[in-house]
This record gives C-alpha cells, structure tokens and sequence, in this order.
C-alpha cells in the first residue's frame, strides 16, 4: 500500500476516533439516535431516525431538530479536526417540507478556518435525497486535541 | 372599563386563542413540555424545561434545543397575527452557555411584516435571567386564520 | 434642570463625540455623504443621499449600499457606547425596492452586549418612510475609548 | 472537438453573454470598476480595484465594499443560469482585514436551487490571496432569459 494512502488511513482513523469520543459524552445526540457515518478531517456524514414526537403543528419534521442535527454535525466536523468548538452564529435556509422519509442525513464540510475560528456548511436531506435545508456556522475552539 | 380596553383584551383573547390552537397539534412542542406564557398579537413568551437529555457534549444545553424553542416562539408569534408561517431563513447568535438554571424562556415579538412575510426576533434566557441566544427568523405565511 | 437630565445630556454629548471622531476618519462614509443624525449611547441615526451611481442593473438602490449604510451605523453605534468594534457576522433581509426618494436612513440600536461583542439592529428605510432593509450585526471590540 | 465540448462550450458562452448583459446595464458595479472574469452557468468570477474611497476609519476596505462586491456576484451567478433574480436574505463573516493588496475578487458558486430560489456562496479575496469574507446569498428569481 502506497505511504500516501497509510497516511490519509491514519488521519481519517484519529478524525473518527476524535469525533467518536466527542458523540460518546453527548446525551443530546444519543437521545435523538443520531449515528455517526463517514469521517475524515473536516468532513462528517451522520444520519438521524425521524420519529413522531420530532413532527410539528404542520405534520413535517420541526425546523429546530433540522438545525440541531445541522448543528451536531457542525461540532463533529470540527472535532475531526482536532478543535472542539462552540457555534458562535448560525444560519439557515429550509428549502423544503420532510415529507415521507424515515431518517434525515447531515453532511457537513469545512469550508474555511481562520485562527480559532472555523466555518461549516451542512445540507440535511431525508433518506429519500430530498435536500430540506442548508446550514452555515461560525464557530470559535474551546480547546484542542490530538 | 374603557372601549380601547375592551378591544385590547379582545385582540388578546384572540391571539391566545389561535396559538393555543397550533400548539395542540404540535408534537414536537408538546414532547418537550413548551408551555405558553404572555400571549398578544405580535407577541408571545414560551417556557421549557431543561431535561439531561438536552445537554451536549460540553454538558450545557444544546445549541439545537435553544434554536427549536425560538423557531416555537416564530412560528406562535406569527400565529398570533393570525398568519400560519413557515419559516424560511433564520439567525442565531449564541451568546452565553446555560450553567445552571431549570427552564428556558423565549421572549419574541414580530419586528415587521411585509407582504406574505414576517421578521421575528427571540431572545432565550434561563430561568435566572441570563441571555443564552439571539434569533432572528424570516418567514411566509401560508394560510391565514381568523 | 434636575441632575439626572444633566447626566443623560453629558452621555449623549459623548456619545456623540465619540461618533464624530470615528466619522472624520472614514473616507468610505465621508465621500457617500452619510450624515450623522440624533445620536445617543447605543442609539444612532444616518442618513445618506441616494446617487445615480448606487443603482443596480434594476434600476433600484443596490442591496450592497443599503449594507454599507447599515454596517457604517452599526459601528457608529457600537462607538456610541465606547467600543470601537469590528463586524464579524452580519444578516441582512431585503424588504423593497427602494423606487423613488432621494435619501437613506438608517436607524441603529444595540440589542445586548456581552463581553468583547454586541449586537446590533439596524433598519434601513428611504426618506419617504419606506421600509427597505432589515440588518443584525455581530460585532467584536478591538480598542475601548473613553 | 467531441460533441460535449461544445455544448459545454456553448452553455458557457450563453452564460457569458447573460452575465455581460447584466453587467452593461448595472451602473453600481461600472462606477466601482467592477470587471467580468471568468464565467459558466452556476460559477462567476469578478476584480475590483481597490480605490481611496472605499477604506473605513480602520484604513481598511469598508466591510459594506466587501459585501457589495458578493452580492453583485450573487446577481450575476444566478444571471449565468439566466435566472435574474433578487436578493431576499444574505449572511456574511467577515475573516480578515484587507492590508495591502490592490484589488478584491469575488469566486461564486450556485449551491442549489429549489424553486424560485436559488442560495449562492461566495469567497471574496485580495489579489494577494488572502481569504477576507465569505458570503451566503439565499435570493428569489424576477424573471428568466434564455
């Protein structure tokens, strides 16, 4: 196996062990059933179960457990970095009603960071691939890990 | 009692009435136990517990739950106005993490409408009155209600 | 005059002192023409002429000049109360096509502070009393002044 | 030359010509110098010159001038699908100061669109390369060309 290729293995396995330990102390996620997916420094792929009690007035997946499930991937896609960060400000479009569909995916990117500072951006979309809503954060490292 | 006065107390009635009647068909809302507080047009308080299966890694409340209360209290201050929205785009800045505290209140009120669309902004705070997120949301009506 | 009137004179006379030294020091506002209007600590009016030159190709004020007025006052504002501040984040939601008049203002107001940052509102309407554009800024201090 | 070549060759030079279109009727973005680089549907490149006029009280480029530059980049990537379009709502951080260099770019890119809407990021840089602003753009089509 060609050194490159050991060491984008190596680096994809302490992002996934990074963000495996950050998710591990998270009651918020574990609650919800969100489940990691692919993982490699400043990308994360994590998948949620729609159930009832996350439906609002309108019968479609409330807007405030889109962003939260947004939002955990924007804290995991930092850790896979080795910075533990907090969202300062956030942003959010919803583009469309999560109608049928069991399970919502996020995947997140890192589009830049800059001294402690990072931007993310996450689309949500159901198991179906309908794309309901785009996330952009800013957020700043608590701390760092290796 | 003054005609003004009456006429107040009848738009309140009003208001109160059309929240009171999305939030009983809102699951999402009810799970979480978001009670209504202070209710006129244009202007609504809401109030949730904090429960442990709302803290995130870092053991504070999750960034996601403080959105999910605010994007409530849009979507019942738009309903107070007689306007069933959707919302569309939303910002928030998180500003302080809640240490301590066993509630969360979201104080909102519409900052102006325009057409089919309405400006709302929400402060949450705990229960001890710290200001934990700043939410500003765009959003457009989809049915009216008298 | 009662003592408390005298104080809230002083605060306003600094405030706007503090104001008008940051001005003199802005070419990007100066060669606009953006005028100072009431000033007090974390409130500030401006006002702008509209110039052929700030039309876009819909022959409407273009969205990026209705910005700059809000962000100029949004660090007018901030330097009201003392804290010369850079913009970190901002949104801004366009309201109307700014069709007739021949003036900008903006009416700016800080909604919090906390530590080193603040938040700002600004609404930009024509001098007709047109609502045009709805902006929050999250800004950061680099100096304090007294 | 393969056949796909010159479809491709063919959609960039419609976008091109749309763009181009745009830009001779925008008066805003001739009299800041504002200049066409490259173009195909969905990606757009513009250069500004850094000019006297355009500095803060900082004696750095006013965050408004960053701002416009995107949004016109904004218009002018949703222009090169031949949907002309408005901006509804837009978010911006501001990353860095621009000390030195003598021009601005601005690098668009359609990230989805979803009925009439389209959303659009946007990085905007020095000629030096440094990173100074990243902005998302949701906007809302007018009317389309072919």
């Amino acid at each position: 196996m060609p050194e490159v290729d050991l060491l984008l293995d190596e680096q994809a396995l302490r992002a996934s062990r990074l963000v495996t330990s950050l998710q591990e102390s998270d009651p918020a996620a574990l609650s919800l059933g969100i489940k990691l997916g692919d993982i490699s420094p400043g990308r994360v792929t994590l998948e949620q179960p729609i159930r009832p009690e996350m439906l609002n007035g309108h019968g479609i997946v409330h807007g405030g457990y889109l962003f939260l499930l947004a939002d955990t991937a924007f804290a995991y896609c930092c850790a896979s970095l080795g910075r533990l960060s907090v969202t300062r400000n956030a942003e959010i479009a919803f583009i469309a009603a999560a109608h049928g569909g069991t399970a919502l995916t996020a995947t997140a990117a890192i589009r830049t960071t800059y001294g402690r500072n990072s931007i993310c951006d996450i689309s949500i979309t159901t198991d179906h691939g309908k794309l309901l809503a785009e996330f952009r954060g800013t957020g700043s490292v608590m701390s760092t890990v290796k």
